[in-house]
């Protein structure tokens, strides 16, 4: 079960987030799916995208992630890179916490310096602390071309 | 009249302002211009662009929002989302804050996932507390295809 | 020598961190090649490219600064905005602080509102504090499209 926040400030949990979202998108962009999805409790569910079923726990989100990097990207050689911004952080009464930002893909390929800006999205998070540690619980994509 | 700032180190102000701006821009971003208005002070200043003159208060400038999306975009059902980055912060000694960043407008529309990138800016606020609420007193924004 | 952090908690460190960097990167993006160069220890190396040797304290990182300027954009009247972001920041037991983000660079012409998004990079740094001040004291970009 998720533990109240730690003691320590608002400011304190803003600062920790923005560091826990830099070390997700970097497991994400590498293409760690394993250690992408041990970033989401156990029970976790994330709505990767409006036309799909969310992937539930650890392994389906392991899964999803692995399955949509085959289908959209195959054997191109493109680097990615998720950047968020623009978080808000609401720290709820039940000891979770939930955020909001804005969510932007960079696609790069080797030998073309014009990063592709696809797609940009509105992300909602929920995240717990379990042992100390944060974890997503819910995350909610919705690419703004599909709205 | 604006109050010095709250109790706090420069760590709190800084995280505050970019969770006020997280916040702002979700406002503008939805086209709910009132709420956006509402984020400056009654005396707030917006220069919205170099070519015209500045909207005086918050009701100037939720009719310079609205105009300037009708102007814009009209019908174009573009989502809008408006990324600030690179953020400074430099209290001043009469409790106001000035803050200097980078801003750049993502524009998607419908069935497009690639992202318009336009216009880049570079913006400086003045912030002032009001009854503990941060608002904007100035702002300045100067597009860079416009220099 | 770099001495160890000032007294103050991660979160402290990692807000003055952003700020020095949006400093920086005003330096960097109005010319000012020493006053980038002079955010750089006196034994700052910089590697900047993986096709050229590193620029090895102030005097080489300003002329490096200067040199590329010219070579990519000579008289090209366009603006440049670096955007640093997914910034995670970990202090060593030496006192040194290394830190990892993504960058894109922002580039913009007369006239012309789209910013054109090249390159996205990887950037890793060692900062330390000589005389209370964040120095940079190595820093490696590679680009996304030289991988």
């Amino acid at each position: 079960m998720p533990s109240a926040p730690q003691n320590g400030s608002f400011t304190d949990l803003y600062v920790e987030i923005q560091q826990f979202y830099a070390c997700q998108v970097q497991h994400l962009d590498a293409l760690r799916a394993e250690e992408f999805a041990a970033t989401f409790a156990s029970d976790g569910v994330f709505h990767h995208s409006v036309d799909a079923p969310p992937a539930k726990g650890p392994g389906e989100i392991a899964a999803a992630i692995r399955a949509h990097q085959e289908h959209r990207y195959g054997s191109d050689p493109a680097q990615r890179r998720h950047w968020f911004n623009m978080l808000q952080v609401m720290p709820q009464d039940d000891g979770s916490i939930v955020t909001e930002y804005y969510a932007l893909v960079l696609v790069t390929r080797p030998g073309d310096p014009v990063a592709v800006t696809a797609p940009a999205c509105f992300v909602r998070d929920v995240l717990v602390r379990e042992s100390g540690r944060l974890l997503n619980r819910e995350r909610t994509v919705v690419a703004d071309h599909t709205r």
